[in-house]
């Protein structure tokens, strides 16, 4: 029986544990991503555990997230990762440089490898055939410290592509008719593998839109197969010895099974608030738009503004729209610009913007009450935007310039009345432009990590008592993702690297006293449905919450980074037996686990809860190192004790 | 004898008075210019009135302050001031165009007109030979609604331009020279006219940075003559048809003189934190330099920016620092994109923004704990820039970019051993670009104004009380600028047009509980030294501690236009009779003004106040009109009881 590609990768790189979905599994891990909204708390880990080099082939340090600098905090972080980054061998991606997924695909990444990025978007490296997994902070730090990543083995599901994308249809619309078939939660715990003949007609850019996508789908990442796309990629950015081919078996077999005619997709939008909420364009023609935004953590590619800039050129946006252009990077403006796409953006009245991530993290860019905003982000949660009530709805390139130039959300194919299709392709050599990374040096003995004061140490957490009482101090719906729990823009954002002060904007979107009320309780437990913690990989969706005094998540289900995020940081991450207990909890309850830390260190699945006068069975799903994390009270604990 | 061109100008607008230095007088206005950061309340105010459409020969209001929309307020705003221009028969330049002045001077501005503007560097206007003055939102609504603009007759400076700048020298070390000289409060009470045979050696836009800056001595405004360089840079510009000559009678003379041998003047550099810490670059070499902006509110025209390209092409800026530009317009950008100078100055490393005010304003681009930065802008007054105890600097594009190719503060002539003198000059044709300009239109009875829930009706504000007693909030020192009455920065500015919510953060760099210990008292009183409320135009720096119930501000001087605008919102500007009295009085004393209202009404000059068991006399220096206005509460009030 032959095997798929993403069983081969996982092969490769196996250090414990055997491939059973499900079943524990560590992996070797060659590249780290961290951006910098992660990064910063990262690395004070990373500092924590006393290591004096990165451990892995490449590791990478972007800035990207917290560019507005509307104060020190921003520009004193930048100061600490780079300075950071020259201790440790860390390259480092200076601010404007660009957005990590997109520069790791130009400059650093390589077929067949694992990469680890604290960052949900991670699986953007899919375009370059490397296994790109995001995960929370501590567990980058720890790969960059030399340990291998804990996860459960995934199912492997395989999309089959056949024929051909048609005029005016790209890589976005193939991701959001995933999102159409399978939902937010239909990719949890697999890896979604593309092949078939239709691979071949994608460009690396595009199986890159599909992988940083394929995070919206809950899985742990996508994988694309190394063939003479990915070596005509890598050519074009003069690296074309890292070219080695990756493909399945012929024979190969997968868990699941879907398969995609690309000549039957067409251009789709995902309305708000949810990048499942999908449709086609063209049954939501004519809603008028105020905002559009092209770029940022996907979509930011060449190929993607400068299909903009095309049919742009010589046109003019509509007059009381604002029409945006967030380049990926410094390459792909330089290119643009290089050939002549620039020129017509600015003449069409585009707000050319510095590469970064920018809106699509909520710095910056935020629509006005009741707009409609049209974005090729990966994300439209509700309040992502920084605005409350958003109405964001992501679409492909193609799509976003039909609405700019018609004022209303338009179906793209209907520009075919006014101008040829421009089929761009990637260039065959890009302008390369590396000025902007600073990289690894030998002797680090000089350097001095600079600290400003918004930096504030790693708080102390104890570790898990024999008896708790914990009283419910939120009941949230289904679906809640890591920006309803920790919200990101530029009034949060800066305090990252202080737990303290972001603790206390827990839950704001939708509960604004939370904060108080669960650090005047002392211990507490957030009850929630299904797929808790979709979205953003940020750990400070758990390590917040814990620093308030949140020592038990009880939900329907979780979502991967999170629930690994809940154990690093010592939080139980446990799952209703009967969901329909779910209903019978009321925020106030009090819950009583007796002999839990016994339960856990013995290996319990089962941990019985009582609430008032009623026992209700709870799930604990996890590794045996993953308890052990849980009894010291969270990874640091575990790892400071030295019994890792 | 003579006359000079300001004198000129005045007597072709004079509506009222007579052209004696310190008496009121009466000028028509032509053109008036708001921005968005004091537009919203400006148009609020000016829909107050009740008139239907600007009653001016060009009204333009600029979105060029509030670009970060890191929430609904900044794009909410922008809606209102695009319905409300369009209502009112306003140019609307939109977000993304560019800064008010760089686009007046490109695609409005007339010479010999006169032009009334909510920004203090309304005055960049200079550089095409228009009398452009700074004033507060209200008496730039009040000249919108058809009514001239009061203010006491400067005197007239003339300063004798004479030679040629050297190489490596522009038009910003010449107001560096002229504030070296003269301080910030040099120019208080004067108009600056320069003349002689050194004016035609410099371009329009070297002249609009002269004028920008005058605003920095503290100058009603400057004025160059309008001549074949003026014809020049409007017939770049396709409005060749909009040139007349103006100039200063052969035999004229000047209330006071001044000269300046251009070819004498050197790299010059303000250090922090006034622009008038001025020394030569040479004498502050080597200090290292972390963020270098050029561009915003000055030197952001076409000659500033290629200048820097042309020093940075092929090269790369120095590798830990961040080099930043902030094109004053979008024409800017186009053009120097047009021939290459973008492409130079992204492939040596720089952060090219768009357009706009940005860091000019704190919005963004802050530097971080301790860092140095330099800075093109006309400002560094302490904080402004968004960091507390920034240290930064003001220089010409020429020394900003050599500090980036060096990392450190370097003297610019020095460039000469790499490269030579690159002499840019303004181009003879523009690419000109009004892609982003609303026009007036002629039927609005369809225009709806579009107002978001950030936008809070104008407070009422009660009449001069007959007696007053009022106890002194703060004490402050000579030289307090505007930026620490009432800060900018991404936190306030969203809060423009929400009186209410902003006036929490007035003196929030020096005295966070002001506001508190303000609105408990009831009655306030603020005691300043010299030169009180230098700087930014911004009329909230009056009207949010009137909201916090300020009555009387007690200095030993004013700037002019926050005198205007505290008359304006009916705080009594009184001056210290006695300079020695300032010592005598701290905080928490309480002034008792009895008859105060009689007094006002009666056009006493001299007002008692006694303080405890002394007594001490003050001066209020105010016109017959403005005593209306500040016995009516304000001149809102005074407007609406239709007496004016």
């Amino acid at each position: 029986m032959g095997k798929n590609l993403a069983i081969k990768i996982l092969e490769a790189h196996l250090v414990e544990g055997e491939l059973v979905p499900g079943k524990e599994i560590a992996i070797r891990i060659d590249h780290t991503l961290l951006q910098d909204a992660t990064g910063t708390m990262a690395i004070l880990e990373f500092m924590a555990m006393g290591v004096e080099r990165a451990k892995v082939e490449l590791a990478a340090q972007y800035i990207d997230h917290n560019l507005l600098q509307t104060d020190n905090r921003n520009a004193d972080d930048h100061v600490f990762l780079m300075t950071a980054a020259q201790k440790f061998g860390i390259h480092l991606s200076k601010p404007g440089n660009g957005v990590s997924h997109q520069v790791h695909l130009e400059r650093f990444g390589v077929p067949g490898k694992v990469m680890l990025g604290a960052d949900s978007h991670t699986p953007t490296a899919a375009g370059l055939s490397m296994l790109a997994i995001g995960a929370g902070g501590m567990d980058v730090a720890m790969a960059m410290a030399g340990h291998p990543f804990h996860l459960s083995c995934p199912k492997i599901m395989g999309v089959k592509l056949i024929g051909q994308l048609q005029p005016w249809v790209s890589g976005k619309d193939v991701i959001l008719e995933m999102l159409r078939r399978h939902t937010v939660k239909g990719g949890v715990g697999k890896i979604i593998e593309y092949y078939g003949p239709g691979v071949e007609t994608l460009s690396a850019t595009d199986r890159g839109t599909i992988g940083n996508m394929g995070a919206e789908l809950g899985a742990t990442t996508s994988v694309f197969p190394s063939d003479g796309r990915t070596r005509e990629f890598l050519e074009s950015q003069g690296r074309g010895d890292c070219w080695q081919p990756f493909a399945a078996d012929a024979d190969a077999t997968y868990d699941e099974y879907d398969e995609i005619d690309l000549s039957q997709v067409v251009p789709l939008i995902a309305c708000p608030s949810s990048p499942d909420n999908v449709v086609r364009v063209k049954d939501v023609e004519g809603i008028k738009v105020d905002q559009v935004i092209v770029g940022s953590s996907v979509n930011s590619s060449f190929r993607d503004l400068m299909t903009v800039c095309r049919i742009l050129d010589g046109r003019r946006v509509a007059p009381q729209l604002s029409f945006n252009i967030n380049p990926g990077s410094r390459q792909v403006l330089e290119n643009v610009a290089d050939r002549g796409g620039l020129m017509s953006l600015l003449l069409a009245g585009a707000q050319v913007h510095q590469p970064g991530c920018l809106g699509c993290i909520g710095m910056g860019q935020a629509p006005g009450t009741n707009q409609v905003s049209l974005r090729t982000f990966p994300r439209n949660f509700p309040g992502r935007s920084g605005t409350k009530d958003d109405k964001v709805y992501l679409c492909s390139p193609e799509t976003a310039a039909a609405a700019g130039l018609f004022g209303v959300i338009t179906d793209p194919r209907k520009l075919s009345d006014m101008m040829p299709w421009p089929n761009v392709q990637n260039p065959e050599r890009y302008v390369v432009d590396d000025s902007s990374v600073i990289y690894p040096i030998e002797d680090t003995s000089g350097v001095e990590i600079v600290t400003g004061p918004n930096i504030v140490p790693f708080p102390d957490f104890e570790p898990l008592p024999e008896d708790l009482q914990a009283e419910v101090i939120i009941k949230v719906e289904d679906n809640i993702s890591t920006d309803t729990i920790m919200p990101a823009g530029n009034k949060v954002l800066p305090l990252r690297s202080n737990i303290p002060a972001i603790s206390q904007f827990v839950f704001g979107q939708i509960d604004q006293e939370f904060p108080q009320r669960a650090q005047a309780k002392g211990n507490g437990v957030v009850v929630a449905g299904e797929n808790y913690g979709q979205g953003s990989s940020r750990e400070h969706a758990a390590l917040a919450p814990r620093y308030l005094g949140i020592r038990v998540k009880l939900a329907k289900s979780f979502a991967r980074i999170h629930k690994a995020n809940l154990i690093n940081f010592g939080i139980l991450p446990l799952i209703f037996k009967d969901p329909a207990d779910y209903d019978l909890i009321v925020q106030g309850d009090v819950l009583t686990f007796n002999g839990l830390r016994r339960q856990v260190a013995e290996g319990a699945t089962e941990i019985p809860v009582r609430i008032g006068d009623r026992e209700i069975k709870t799930i604990l799903q996890v590794s045996e190192r993953e308890r052990q994390d849980l009894l010291a009270g969270g990874t640091l604990n575990h790892v400071k004790k030295g019994n890792l």
